[in-house]
């Protein structure tokens, strides 16, 4: 391992940290193998990006960020917090260089448009990720074996959360984590955004390990209650925002048309989704998943603007030429209108399987705090100079206000055509008057 | 034209300006185009963004930007400057729809990796802008007609500079306009840089409409001279980068490659580019084009990575993985040396056609301020309390430093393997050897 | 009126708005009087700057700061809401001058350390104001009757609320006003502090007027909230940190010496303060009050250094050379144990009276958003799109977590020597274990 | 030494560094000296804050951010460089804490508005700095005597330039030290202007010792020459400011006036300057240096301006009040005619010895870089990957075009009275033209 130490650091510029430095070699060997690199391929927010046109920016930067975030910590940790005896609960060094490799690789898995491409092809990221380092096939698990022959299981540990050393397992994921502090600061910078910003020089100074893994020092509070209040703010304004919620919608249903034409066995040439083909057939290799990135997908979509089936090249357009479905928010109490609805967009000539979708950002991986659930790394604990712990929203108002509440609406997306005023053809202008009785101040109601 | 205009503006989030500010409908409609939205899929920068990982932006938000530059410019010079009488030398504010038009569209001609593969197919982004801006099947032009029917050739005219009003040629295209104020602000953003950055909102206060076009006043000698000084800054440290020089050499040569096996005739379906076909047969339609994006390029490199040509998989790998050619520079002097180090590295087994290359940033199209030459627009002239104008580099020590001097280099390009110490077969050792001996300081010497 | 627009606007270069834009000489005349030049030499913090040593910054850039902002508001509410008929509830660009004039001169009457001044010596800050405007000796008010003879009086009417036109009076004195927005910003900045940061551009954007006032479009709620937000932890971490309380306490024990001494005829040549002789004696002219700063009261104080009161002298010290008092946290349950760490002190040689002290930051003016309170500036309505108003804190679960509560601890402060370990006369030790002994965790405790 | 080293490093909140660190007693002492708590007291900038209206900074956040700076500088040679035998020419840790003194107390002996003081009074920062450090009754004297006993003598030797090694003193004082890099970036930030930030993480990072002093990697070149062209630019925009200038015009006559008042025997109570008699008898002590301020000073201005003597009175409120001179620009040309327009402004009643001046930019203590001056510091240095140094300009056409050039311009202050149209006096009017008809476009010309 030491002969992997670089005499001189190398340094990455990045928009977020200024610098990012690698003094291990190993690292710079990860950075520069096909399977991380192609994360430059893929986007870091997906279809978000057609709303905040700035936020175009990669998984690529956002790993990177992340084990700079890490290595930081394992600094601050090492000058203050230096084991001297094992199980003394300190900061033991030779957990750095796996805690930096599981934060550069935490996401090595992912593809495009993950989570919608997980959903209809089953795949998933995390499983993914663990293979590509696991895997002897991979240029990661080479690289990482140089280390030691179990060093590649090691890693994946702390990505499944079952390494030994919860110090580790909590730097990478946990209520306050590398991951979610490179996010919030990036997606910020990029959507040009304010919410995402904290303190987080101040964070990483009160952050200590301790045997139970990482603590906080109560003098922190008021930096990590407003981190947390940071990623509720961009939950609620970035990542659920309704129409980009809208255009995964249109994802969803263009990739669930080609997989239907698909199983019907439709193998016109012009189709052709030859890098696709083993997700639809449900049976795909590693190195399939490895070659797919956003400009595949993409390039498939062109190529179906043209495929003689209406449903998967007006979808396809829609997709690449930003046209998304509209929304209202629906209740508990007018859910019951949605079948309703559905049919008059179906009598208004539109598929409403393919056509209509309900969204649930109740639903969507929101990172809530929520103490109250049984999982250690749910809590967010801080040390009194007694050493006594004491849960975050214990102590601030403004957490407990948010706590395992999650705020979000529930929405019915429909052709923007279905809101239009003048119709062409006067014989469907009673569909889109009943249509529209039924919307009011962006919301649903019962018209009667 | 009146009805075009919204009753509310419509913002867009921008992390350069905060918010891009829209209030007639024909911006909005033109956004809103398959051809305009299609620069989403084109990065700003191509392999600048290599380097400069965070620099990932495309062409959209550039775009974008230009527009909102140039609309603040037309808000300052109706507010400051309105023509009373025609040929008043003032602002006439009946020209604000068409610069708008041609700043927003100025680029939407652009390709996928513009300058390497305008070079292999000999197509030209601005003729295409052109294009795109006045046939008639486009929906640009169809929203363009809107205005009047002569509108569209009215907004090419501004970006071939023949438009009848100097100011608005220059807002768009000259030595300080939106479009480099743009990019230098945008590139320093996102790649994390300082240099691009100059006091915006200070030079377009000094910025006042005459007779002759846009001029200066003499107060915001500093401010001008900044933004220059930033924009040398800017070509010697992120355009210039050698490493993004020698991806380039490997994109060109792939083309290269391919484009020469194509008309080998080899029709292996792995091999498949149906979209770019028509750019290797020389004969395309403006549909064709628009189909093009970076996605599309690299998806075919990804096939291509597995396709049984070795320069070919071998390059299309390079370019994926990011695997760059090293290189040196060169001078005069050591020019005639090239023949000998190309040899070798034929002889190391590498087609020395597609594994080196020459490049000379001197010939880049650097964007220089050079007063002497004969062009109008090439000259910045700052105006005195009395009214005469006084070129820039007259009283600007820095300027006049700069002024028509190009800094740059000229490099060789080459397998990085030539510079690696241990060869596994022996009997090549000599041929290294030889070569590296060529090197010294990052420059090639004569070893005699 | 007319012949006091600028025939072009100046600018004054600001960290916060990069240019504050004056285009009235009204304005322009107003900035140049001795009277809001003397907001120079008067710190926007006081004490804050003690433990924030970057937030030196004076009322005078504050009260220009306010100024833009006013003049931002006016420029979109004239753009946007334009009043067509007298009533209609809109926005009359005939209030512009009296709001702008306000704004620069809400702060005029600020003295030096204004809270603690006022405490001690029956000073108000606001009716000062109110008598720079209206007095006729002041240069400020012969200015502002260059506008009409009663023109002074409307601006002061604007500071106390008094008013005809609400939209003027909440622009600048509401729970989103001008004043609260920058003084936000610019302490945030001054500090270094991330907190104060918010969407000022959007909050602008939203901001709508109507016949009670000043709105909200209801798509802004959470710029709003994040303001609310931004407001409440600069309070918890800046306004009310504990060593600027103790700061506050030396300053206000140290005025009370001075007055005591005065009013015992204390007449020695050193005492000498003579521009605070008229506020010893209960009766000050308006130009008295405008002769102090902060640099008359240090320099008062650097003189007292060396007067032989020891207690004047010390705490004089103590000031110019920032050695706050400790402090520790106490309940309604320890405050009874207060008698007897005072008696400890005592005995221990200092003077309780001038050397302990108590402050309460629930009784600070502290901003907190109560919309309970029958007070109609109290109060943030966002407007639907049906012209409904709905209350924040009714949409907002962060708002509504600290609408009317205040968060605040009570702190008793004392001579950090009580707290020291070694005392060189051991029959002193039990006072000082007997007190230490009170204190644990920062908090009093009974420590039988 | 080992026992002042803090347990856990304290921070400063600074709104250029986020947090400024400190980890030893010492550093933590002297700062809480009264000296140095006196910076708190003295603008950084003197007149320029009342141009700069944001700039209001004092020497106190300075003087900590040069230390920080010092700080992070030693943490690098340590890490990358640290010497291994004596007269390596690399860093010895030993010196961390000398440099760091020397860092934080470099400007402990500045006064007042410093250049004008000094040039009226024949004081000297530089000298004042020394004797604070070295006399035995200061509190920074006692702190300094705790490391050893000549230490106090070393700290002083570096800021006067004969400290034994040279890295030492050149990271204090040289072309590109922690003194310039602290104040450009500090300057730049509280004025609200761009030029002075460049990027210090890169220069720090191509710092290098080696036995001549500090050098930098040839690969930093740019980050240098940046570097090099902020401070210039600086001084051309900030620094050198004509307003400020005048303002420093009227400082210098009201101080001679008042030294000429008090040496004519003026002993009304009113003027009553005891804490500058010692400067007015040209006899101080180092604790009467120590009592002034910039507070001290405006107290006296303040109390002056109500003085019978009319040049003393007016002059005085013209600064506090801030009125400044006019200028215009004269060249060797015009120069004789400022006899003629000096007489022109006595006859119009103003003393023209008082409310004249001239002022010569190039004369003022102008930072340039002169690589050709026989004096080591001025030479900045790039080491080649062979360890051969090169100078700067010879490879930065930029710095070679501003190298030992000196821009600037010489000016002629004159009361704004002599611009104006309408006197009321009629007999006053041909003085009047005759003045104005010497000046055009902002320069003085011969009008015959």
């Amino acid at each position: 391992m030491d002969d992997e130490h670089l005499p001189k650091e190398k340094v990455l510029r990045d928009p977020i940290y200024n610098y990012i430095y690698v003094d291990n070699r190993i690292i710079l060997d990860l950075i520069d193998t096909p399977e991380f690199q192609r994360l430059r391929r893929i986007k870091q927010l997906g279809t978000t990006s057609l709303i905040f046109h700035g936020a175009e920016h990669s998984r690529f930067g956002h790993s990177l960020g992340v084990y700079e975030i890490t290595r930081r910590i394992c600094n601050l940790f090492q000058r203050n917090y230096p084991s001297k005896n094992p199980g003394d609960g300190l900061w033991d060094d030779h957990e750095r260089l796996v805690a930096l490799c599981a934060a550069l690789l935490h996401d090595v898995g992912h593809g495009p448009f993950s989570h919608t491409f997980e959903h209809i092809f089953h795949t998933n990221h995390e499983q993914i990720t663990t293979q590509i380092i696991t895997s002897p096939e991979t240029n990661i698990n080479k690289i990482l074996r140089r280390v030691s022959p179990d060093f590649p299981k090691q890693v994946a540990n702390v990505i499944t959360h079952t390494y030994s050393n919860p110090q580790v397992v909590q730097m990478i994921s946990s209520q306050i984590d590398a991951d979610r502090m490179d996010y919030l600061q990036r997606d910020a910078y990029y959507t040009g955004t304010n919410y995402g910003k904290f303190d987080l020089e101040r964070i990483l100074r009160v952050m200590r390990p301790y045997e139970g893994g990482i603590t906080f020092e109560i003098s922190g509070m008021h930096a990590v209650e407003d981190y947390i209040l940071s990623r509720f703010q961009m939950y609620m304004q970035i990542y659920f925002h309704p129409v980009s919620r809208a255009m995964e919608a249109i994802l969803e249903h263009l990739l669930e048309r080609a997989d239907k034409l698909y199983k019907g066995n439709v193998t016109d040439i012009d189709f052709a989704p030859q890098m696709l083909t083993p997700f639809f057939n449900g049976s795909f290799t590693l190195q399939d998943y490895l070659t797919l990135d956003d400009g595949v997908l993409t390039t498939y979509f062109a190529s179906w603007r043209k495929f003689p089936d209406n449903i998967l090249s007006d979808l396809a357009s829609r997709f690449l030429d930003r046209k998304p479905l509209k929304s209202v928010i629906y209740s508990a109490e007018t859910e019951p209108l949605l079948p309703k609805l559905r049919d008059l967009i179906q009598t208004a000539g539109f598929n409403s399987s393919y056509y209509t979708a309900v969204n649930d950002s109740y639903k969507l991986t929101y990172d809530t705090y929520n103490p109250q659930v049984a999982k250690p790394q749910t809590q967010i604990e801080l040390i009194q100079p007694n050493g006594e712990l004491v849960e975050l929203s214990q102590i601030s108002t403004l957490v407990a206000a948010i706590s395992g509440k999650v705020s979000g609406d529930q929405r019915f997306f429909f052709p923007k055509e279905m809101l239009e005023q003048h119709q062409n053809i006067e014989i469907f202008d009673p569909i889109y008057e009943d249509f529209q009785a039924h919307i009011h101040n962006n919301q649903i109601i019962n018209p009667n």
